[in-house]
């Protein structure tokens, strides 16, 4: 039923006018050869289009009909192959792409908002390009050059689909329990064995090859997670001259019935000796795998918040035509029978919500992709350094803060449709459906949570928070103490002073207590978010302030950014008094009162 | 998969030991006659068996095979029709109805914990006897004796079931604004013609007969709310001997598909011209469904506590046995690959969220059906009327908060699963997509909040508040101040100041701006049910605290007890500051610009 637009302004808002990255790309040498305004500007619009009018209009039938599997074989939704192909005609899985190898080398502060506007169409078609893109990093990152000579071109084109194989049905989060296995087969080749599940895309027919990632053990491999290694199969064998040759030995034994993302197959895998290459290192493969997942990881962010858009663009289009009951203040529109849900002070605090956090979540995702980008082209070592110090632990908090928050939003977002948001036919429900698995696929969010707090921020001391500090002075430094600014600055200047209280005394506790990091790491990862949103609506609001006026846009920005600071800031006092009471109230009862 | 086990243990507690029932059953002469302590936990005995044995089997099955329709028959899934059959023989259909119709006259703090059991045991299944119970409520309290004689004995029986048909596709909330019609036929009876959408059970073939309570307007009737009336239409007309006549003029005309409770029909029903009988007087139909309302709100609140209890119970299950990594201080279970997710803090936090919401829930349900009993069966007016206020006061928190509280409850139960909590099979995701229409069907929930805000605080000056906080005082001097109390009654003294300074300050804000009850009546809503949670689980503290050491349940009653404290009542900090920022930033934006 609904119909997607892309959010171009606001991303150009967010990209030119908030970060000005077109000053970040010019700074870094192998992205001023192919990134400009100019050529952005095109993107964003081409790709608007593609995702608008070919996969948006899918989603809704798809997630009806599902994929389906028989004999081994998926057939997936009426349109999918289409679109797939329109997709890669475009050169759209060769968007961020190593150029040595067909891809056009775009920059994350970029390709991630294409990102958005696929996954906004449709997670479960968006997944099938975002594992690819994920699988051919992993192996432009860890492969032999004659593996990337020779698997890279194809998945860059998109004709050859990629799939990542990490779960097993007794090893999720502990991937160091994982059973399958390989044997050298003594010509450079291993024999993979092993069951696999909940692979997304692990099987389809849109592509005319499928490269697995597939995580196993080689014989005496250590124990643990120190034990495992990665390797490519993929599902036919190529020949010498890049030809396809016969098939490999595996195959999908069966999918998963799902609560959403119900178009996309979620295949059990069975490798039965399958022909696989060893990517990067022995017993090296989680360490080459979590290359790759600091991307996949921030995407799956985007996901939910592509998704969560979509729903804020159909509530507030129902809530401006759905007419029921009269406004606070008397009739708004008396030629009608009753007055638009819109002038209902709670339907407007539903979208106000939503939007805060879309608007929030867009800026946040595009200034970590900044620091991916600084971290994966910069030249200048240090800045590269103090770039993966952002990256690694700003990540945890893209993936899990903005999908808690999506799936709060697209609640919401249903909730505006009243009875009508329960009917599938309306698309709503699906949105939250679908949303719901970002919050558990790619580590469960509470694995971000202690992530965030037991790696990244306790074990160094504190030493990227400061980082974090550190950029925010130094960006609050920049703009000067205006009197305009102060209803943004002095609430975002003690936001970051609880967080670097709060941060500091659970350092401190942590040094008796183990339990403690666990106990309030899921309330640290939400009073970050809310501190980083805090620091992303300041930086869109000061720029809002000074084009006050000329234009709609900006009027509508800087109310957003009051909701945010007046309604959803304060949840920061909450958390601090929650974190404050430590591990206690958590561990006091035995295992057996539960 | 799951198997579920009704908390008598925990019912048990809140009625006879925090809320001591047989008293305030002896209190009130109809009950005296009908229910004492033993009665009651013979029927919670009774109740558990046939809803763990005999109902909750059937809710993963049907939820996958739905109810369908045909021709404007329905078929349920397989197993309900016998189910509901051994549900009526039990005579559980008559538990709350009204002695002098062959009900049993039980009080609503003994029948909400069966429907507690009824609702996590299925919430489709459930919905049967729950409209029928509200459809029979309406009619003892509104129609003549003639119509009660008539059709009371066989809904009691279950024989015959009930539904309520209000809504159009273009009146959901505003009921004023519905166009079905009533004519008098001039023999007693008037011929009503419309359309109603989202009519539960609308349609089936469970029972012999169904009869609906049917929203529709008199010719000449006023506009908007108060030119509504209520008329019984039954399916099959009654011949006067008591015998089944012909089929009245309605149908389904078709079923929707929706997010949840999948094996119940939602029904598209049309009356053409179809028989019925007037319930009230002309133009009070409106009145005489709100009379049913107070009730069936509350149901709708135990509904989700019941689901979200299930999904507690299936998460402890799931933590105590799923390996995954090891503890943070170490080894916990050496023989075994990894130790049970139980260990983790982080889950931990989950099921302890889960619990001090779900006990939380179900004291406060008690407490509410204890004024509701009251309300009904007191003799002494100034008590009635009393209770009236605290039942009007509390009825739209225990439907919106409660069913808020038990989605987030819900989608924690699920999270605890990981993967496998998006998987069908397991049943978690189910609970979530059955929850989420408790909080849209019967007054979506931000209504329930300007209900509460609006109606209930602002209009009267705070004088109902004052009744709650009254009672919490004399709860409070009733126990005296002892230190080991202290850790409760401390933080509820401080939520309840806030609350009535929260409250004085709406109120007088409320003059000048017709605005601001809408925008922080969600917000308002949320505070006064961390109140009242903190009023509950003090009642239950204080008793555990007595008996300490007796047995493990106080043990694990006093833990959830300090983790509600320590770490969800602080999100009433939150609630007051935002509370505190008004209308401005909800309203500051033209409806354009969304």
């Amino acid at each position: 039923m609904s119909e997607y637009q892309a959010p171009v302004r606001d991303m150009q808002f967010v990209m030119h006018e908030v970060f000005e990255v077109s000053k970040l790309w010019a700074s870094l040498p192998a992205i001023a050869e192919v990134a400009d305004k100019e050529t952005a500007d095109a993107i964003l619009e081409e790709a608007a289009k593609l995702m608008g009018e070919v996969v948006a209009p899918l989603n809704r039938e798809s997630d009806e009909k599902g994929s389906s599997w028989k004999d081994g074989v998926i057939t997936e939704p009426k349109g999918f192959k289409h679109a797939y192909e329109l997709y890669c005609e475009g050169g759209w899985n060769a968007l961020g792409g190593d150029p040595a190898f067909g891809g056009m080398g775009m920059p994350k502060t970029l390709t991630g908002q294409v990102e958005e506007m696929l996954q906004a169409s449709g997670i479960s078609f968006g997944l099938l390009p975002m594992l690819t893109a994920g699988a051919a990093l992993s192996i432009n990152s860890h492969a032999t050059d004659e593996l990337k000579e020779k698997y890279l071109p194809n998945m860059y084109a998109g004709t050859w689909a990629g799939a990542m194989d990490l779960t097993e049905s007794h090893a999720g989060t502990d991937l160091g329990i994982i059973r399958s296995k390989a044997v050298d087969n003594g010509d450079g080749s291993f024999a993979i064995s092993g069951t696999k599940i909940f692979i997304t895309w692990g099987e389809h027919e849109m592509a005319e090859n499928i490269i697995h990632l597939v995580l196993a053990k080689l014989p005496d491999a250590p124990s643990g997670p120190k034990g495992i290694s990665l390797f490519l199969v993929p599902k036919f064998l190529v020949n010498e001259d890049g030809s396809l040759g016969e098939r490999n030995d595996f195959s999908c034994g069966s999918i998963e019935k799902k609560m959403g993302i119900k178009a996309s197959a979620t295949c059990v895998m069975n490798f039965d000796g399958a022909k696989g290459w060893l990517v990067g290192e022995p017993n090296q493969g989680l360490a080459c795998m979590f290359t790759m997942m600091n991307y996949e990881r921030l995407v799956v962010g985007i996901q939910a918040l592509g998704a969560a858009d979509r729903s804020y663009q159909n509530a507030a289009t129902y809530a401006c035509d759905r007419v029921q009951s009269r406004g606070p203040a008397g009739v708004v529109c008396p030629d009608k029978m009753a007055d638009p849900i819109i002038v209902h002070p709670d339907v407007r605090r539903m979208l106000l919500d939503m939007r805060a956090q879309t608007e929030g979540a867009r800026a946040f995702s595009t200034y970590v992709a900044s620091w991916l980008d600084r971290a994966k082209y910069s030249e200048n070592p240090d800045e590269k350094k103090h770039a993966e110090g952002m990256t690694a632990l700003l990540t945890p908090v893209t993936k899990a803060f903005i999908s808690d928050k999506a799936l709060e939003t697209a609640i919401k977002g249903q909730q505006v449709f009243g009875g009508h948001g329960f009917i599938r036919e309306w698309g709503q429900e699906q949105l939250v459906r679908d949303i719901r698995i970002t919050q558990i696929y790619e580590g469960a969010n509470g694995i971000h949570g202690m992530d965030l707090l037991g790696r990244k921020v306790v074990s160094n001391g504190g030493r990227f928070i400061d980082f974090f500090v550190a950029d925010i002075n130094d960006y609050l430094a920049s703009v000067g103490d205006s009197v305009e600014h102060q209803e943004f600055v002095a609430p975002l200047r003690e936001a970051v002073s609880r967080l670097q209280a709060v941060t500091a005394n659970i350092i401190a506790r942590s040094e008796s207590d183990p339990y403690v990091v666990g106990a309030v790491a899921n309330d640290y990862l939400h009073l970050f978010g809310l501190t980083a949103y805090a620091y992303m609506w300041t930086r869109m609001a000061v720029v809002a302030l000074a084009q006050q006026g000329s234009d709609d846009f900006y009027t509508a920005k800087l109310g957003v950014a009051r909701f945010f600071f007046q309604r959803q800031l304060p949840q920061t006092l909450a958390l601090e008094a929650s974190i404050a009471s430590g591990s206690a109230s958590t561990m006091a009862l035995d295992s057996e009162l539960f």
